[in-house]
């Protein structure tokens, strides 16, 4: 979609807007990368940086939000180039949290460095990651170049995450169950495989807010959850293994 | 603060919006304060009314952004006015997750219905929730009556959840680790407590957007994070009976 306003200024201020949120988002999906290798790797150095460097993307928040409120104010947009601001006013909202998260997984990765990590949990927790990061970065894109098509696949498939979700948290349920020297050592896992879950969930927001920026509306449909690990009933561990 | 636009209907428009938001949050509050007692109760169908209601909020929402869009098209607003509307945005995307958080509270009670909730947890349960439940309410309060003192009140006490909700983490991990027949019971009670402690956060988010709305900032100091449940070493259970 190209727009072309009398004040060519303005049209230059709404690009650097969105590049500026394509920068925070590149950020936010690395951050959530190198947590994610922390964990898997037990790399507490790596843990920590991703810990110390989620400060820049609460920084590059508060930059788009007074960026974006200086445009508002000078340009007094209305119809398509309000969405398209109050689009990138919710989508700089999930990237935070996407960071806030990442910063979690890290925290986590620091204290069960040391606890048993199973190989075919590990290789799940790295199939769920790499989807989910793979979603961000192609909600990013689907933002930035305005590509409604590519909004509305990404947002769909936030099913596969949740039911690869669904099934690791069984997985280890089941395991915590025979293992219980390591109890705790799960339960951070648990969260974290949650936490990557989540990033998946901010994905598909940020792919509607490109639907709305794209064509001035949201998805008519009903975004539906398909994550069951909240319903998952406490006998799994046992029925898993009958 | 009271400000007087020309457009006197501005002034209403603006008015009727923070009542819209009002609203809004007194349901996110009355869903999450159901969804604590379906828990403790283990009262399945106050629960599924949870789940159900909260479609409630989400068309809340939808309502309260369309007529904020509505009034910046309309009003072009500035300065003061505008940081008004926009703090109103924040507000609701932090209200329609406090409603997510009941939901997911309320699914987690319909299957840990038959499990056992130990008296001294269930009583720290019902004292973390009805810090987190004040807060939500009091934020909103402070972001109606545009009162900053009891905004940054309200913002402070953030810490007192984070602290006591440590302390039940590693409390209800230390069960865990005695009661191996009910462990999957008890990760989904882990991550009630975090969704409670979650909306703490939440509140303290309303609390801050108070702040902007009343004094054009938000407030000078960084928000500190005191939930240590995220770095509770794994060998809790064996350390506090050690």
């Amino acid at each position: 979609m190209t727009k072309n306003h009398i004040v060519k200024a303005f049209d230059e201020e709404l690009g650097e807007l969105t590049t500026l949120i394509g920068s925070m988002g590149s950020l936010a999906a690395m951050l959530f990368d190198e947590a994610v290798q922390a964990l898997s790797q037990s790399n507490i150095g790596m843990a920590l940086n991703v810990i110390v460097q989620d400060q820049q993307i609460d920084a590059l928040k508060r930059k788009v939000t007074d960026r974006a409120a200086l445009v508002i104010t000078r340009r007094q947009p209305v119809a398509g180039d309000l969405d398209e601001i109050l689009a990138g006013f919710k989508i700089i909202e999930d990237l935070e949290r996407i960071g806030d998260l990442a910063k979690n997984i890290a925290k986590r990765a620091t204290v069960i460095a040391g606890e048993p990590f199973p190989l075919d949990i590990a290789e799940d927790v790295e199939r769920l990651s790499g989807l989910a990061s793979t979603q961000v970065r192609q909600g990013l894109d689907a933002y930035v170049s305005r590509n409604v098509e590519q909004a509305l696949i990404i947002r769909q498939q936030d099913v596969a995450i949740d039911k690869l979700h669904t099934a690791l948290f069984k997985k280890i349920l089941a395991r915590m169950t025979e293992d219980h020297a390591h109890v705790a050592g799960f339960v951070h896992l648990l969260f974290c495989v949650k936490n990557i879950e989540r990033v998946g969930d901010h994905a598909a927001n940020i792919a509607e807010a490109a639907c709305l920026v794209a064509t001035g509306v949201l998805p008519a449909d009903e975004r539906l959850a398909h994550d069951g690990s909240s319903t998952t009933p406490p006998d799994i561990g046992s029925r898993d293994h009958s």
